[in-house]
């Protein structure tokens, strides 16, 4: 079937916002949270046009974006902290994202064995 | 001076999110975008670790995803509907960084002629 057309008036999308405690451990691995992400982005059926990954220093946090074309995720981590500051945004150009947004926050809670802080919605 | 220490309780940062009417011709601009955002931020002592920008095609929108010591700052542009997805959040790590991003709201608004539809903070 061919794509169904793009909305002929701008559809907002939902952005989750969120600080999560986690093992500091898992606030260090950025390279197995590289890994997890371009999975699950794939899995997902979105695309990544392009990412950063930044670590601070040995032993310390990360910070990563990951720009998507149906928007974009980041994570900010500080082990210092055991927190992380997540969030994750897509646009509904060809189809309605909301339940994938969710899915993504509720992946990341469970690979960072994670327990939520703070959590907000944002419809834009 | 020295920087001061950090503190020793995580400071949450302020993430500012809008929506915005621009004109379409600014919507369209990544190269002018791409430099105003490295000049801003190198004007106000941020340091970026990493950017992306995707065209998406000729006369499109583009997204924009800048990887900051401080966290990061993200646009989305859609010409065809008049409208940009724009968001700073930007931590307290060693320095109260409040100011700073309303500052670059208020800036990016200014650059792209904007007329502000949404707008939402979130302290995380």
């Amino acid at each position: 079937m061919p794509l169904p057309a793009p909305p002929t008036a701008y559809a907002a999308g939902l952005h989750i916002l969120a600080t999560f405690a986690a093992p500091a451990a898992a606030l260090r691995n950025a390279a197995g949270s590289q890994k997890f992400f371009a999975e699950l982005v794939v899995r997902l059926g979105l695309t990544c046009v392009g990412e950063v990954y930044h670590v601070f220093a040995e032993n310390a946090g990360f910070t990563a974006v990951l720009a998507l074309t149906e928007s974009h995720l980041s994570i900010h981590t500080w082990p210092e902290h055991g927190l992380a500051t997540f969030d994750v945004f897509l646009s509904n150009f060809r189809r309605d994202n909301h339940a994938t947004v969710r899915r993504i926050y509720q992946e990341t809670l469970g690979f960072f064995a994670a327990e939520e802080r703070t959590y907000a919605e944002v419809l834009r």
